[in-house]
């Protein structure tokens, strides 16, 4: 076969999870919760099925999923977008971010990504002919360059992609990085793709979501993941929100890439939606996650890095071993029964920090369980 | 905003769909059933959400799933598809329409499409800069013209899609036609892409599978939609099925598209898949509800072409009219209380042979209803 991306490999979230399968590791590699999500929102998709709904949503989402995003929204960052045109349920967040990118970028096109860089969005820009331009985030604080980034916006600047809480570095964009992103983007036509599917687990301060923003807001689609949120990341079911005349060109692809989003689905997290404590109550409930882990791991050999955001921990492992981190993945998947993410799979050149990333959404057996044998190394 | 895609509408099934609930009409435009599936599905799906299957499905599907295509296939068609490597569930047939010609098609690439086209294909092409090259069935047989399809192909050519049963003309191609096929892509590294939702639905004869034909399926991705299969269009679930090398290529796109599909549905049809009189019986079901809608026109002034496959009737309306089919089926919507799609929405130039679809996926009491207002046209 004559190939189109020779380049593209599997993802290192398959590579690995199915590493930790065959190794029996305990899995901290993929992000997705052991635990299981409220049965009433089980109930609430049966009812739905029963109830008849099981033919095609409305190409942008069944209105009453939309009209909860749309209050979520506004109470959360303040500005209320158009329940018909400017908001796009989606088959989780990662159809969003590829959909946005086939709809904007053409061939030749520059889309600017931070790095690490989460390990869907290169892949799209190269499938529809654009090319990916990176900057990489500050070591071992993980915080924008933006000298690097204005001098890298030129004519073929189409869009730039920005992650916070941020996958995998657990850092946050600050209210200053939105402003300077603000000037660096005004009297262009950038689009900014926001991907804010840890929106609901930012540990400090509040998330600086681009809704958040007026007028980064007005150039913005964004993106979150009701899979994140309430610990179902295998319905995949997320969303987009901007201003019209993005939607209109967002949905010129959606509406032939996946057309819509399972109907069932989106009754049952429409009726959950309805409670707000939910995603309310989601960083608290990460928060002692993240702390039980970080003391599971107090006497190992691993340094620990700030997490300010998102269900990940990050870690250098130099006391131990001096592998890089890919080789070192492996290892702890097959030798210590952990399985991690190597954070170079998240830079374009193979950048290897030696750091691993650990995730935490687990039971805290499962956690215990990990700790134990992470002390031991 | 500078649009990438300034020539893509909103696809005809939404514009005629949304227009027909405004109108209050009974909507046998877009094609999906007004009828419920069977509990036993449901209950399925949702015994799957309470034991907790609720993460991500490995990307290329769940096992039991991928192997209850894999026996179906074998079984109807004589293929016998590696479950790990050559078979992946998808978000709906669209998305693995979609995703095939995003993972093969580069900018100035160009793939050769029958006319009348089903709406999503020629966009994708374009998403990714290929260029769509139209072939023309005849009409009213809507058979292909293999000399001019001889004719289109060049070292430019990429990929051929088929569609049969053919949505919206409703023919079939023939074992004569495959064969052709065959023989014009032998030695050339094009890529045949099936849209083959319908399989189960032919009326005459066995249905032309590419899968049925070993030197086809060797250069073909192949795509069904549990969604026409079970009644549940709106579960967007699907399948492609093609030689490892193919599809290789495909999930390097897949992965970074979806990722993986809902995996509790999964989990729902893996179970339901293992009874074959479900897909079987399909054509008998079908059969009958042509038949009676056949039977309503029946000193109707509409002149009903033949039906060899799909669940859609195509009838012509010169004694009725003779304003465009577009125009026409506005009218009919507004005007008549039968929401139907026209024909011309099919050919990129407009092309219009007077010819409005109707989909007969409905309980008999819906075409009843409809075929007392049409027999009054
Ligand atoms: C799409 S699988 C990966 C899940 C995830 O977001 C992560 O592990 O970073
Ligand atoms: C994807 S909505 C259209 C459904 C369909 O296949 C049709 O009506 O032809």
């Amino acid at each position: 076969v004559d190939s189109k991306l020779p380049w593209v490999g599997t993802t290192i979230f398959t590579v690995m999870s199915k590493l930790a399968a065959d190794c029996g590791a305990i899995n901290l590699s993929q992000g997705f919760p052991d635990f299981q999500a409220e049965p009433a929102l089980f109930d609430a998709v049966h009812r739905a099925m029963l109830s008849g709904r099981n033919q095609y949503a409305p190409m942008a989402g069944m209105p009453e999923l939309r009209q909860g995003i749309a209050d979520k929204v506004a109470a959360l960052y303040g500005t209320r977008y158009d329940v018909d045109a400017e908001i796009t349920v989606t088959a989780g967040a990662t159809q969003a971010i590829y959909t946005a990118i086939a709809a904007f970028v053409r061939p030749g096109d520059e889309v600017i990504v931070f790095e690490p860089v989460y390990d869907s969005y290169v892949p799209a820009i190269e499938t529809v002919g654009g090319r990916a331009v990176y900057s990489r985030l500050t070591f071992p604080d993980y915080r924008p360059d933006w000298n690097h980034v204005k001098s890298l916006i030129g004519p073929r600047t189409r869009m730039i992609i920005v992650n916070t809480p941020n996958n995998p570095s657990c850092s946050l964009f600050a209210a200053e990085d939105m402003a300077v992103l603000a000037e660096l983007t005004r009297d262009t036509d950038i689009v900014v793709l926001g991907d804010e599917v840890y929106e609901h687990i930012c540990y400090e301060g509040a998330h600086q979501s681009l809704c958040r923003h007026p007028e980064l807001a007005a150039r913005s689609l964004v993106v979150s993941s009701f899979g994140k949120t309430y610990h179902i990341t295998g319905w995949k079911i997320g969303y987009v929100v901007g201003p019209q005349p993005l939607m209109t060109e967002f949905r010129k692809v959606h509406q032939f890439n996946v057309f819509t989003v399972n109907t069932p689905g989106q009754l049952g997290i429409a009726e959950y939606l309805q409670d707000a404590s939910r995603h309310l109550g989601l960083v608290d409930f990460y928060r002692q996650k993240r702390d039980f882990f970080r003391e599971q791991l107090q006497g190992s050999r691993f340094e620990l890095l700030p997490c300010r955001g998102t269900y990940f921990q990050l870690a250098r492992y130099g006391a131990i071993s001096d592998k890089p981190d890919r080789e070192f993945a492996e290892w702890m998947t097959r030798a210590v029964g952990v399985a991690v993410i190597p954070v170079s799979a998240f830079y374009h050149d193979g950048h290897d920090d030696r750091v691993v990333r650990f995730c935490f959404a687990k039971k805290e057996e499962t956690l215990a369980a990990a700790g134990e044998r992470l002390r031991r190394v």
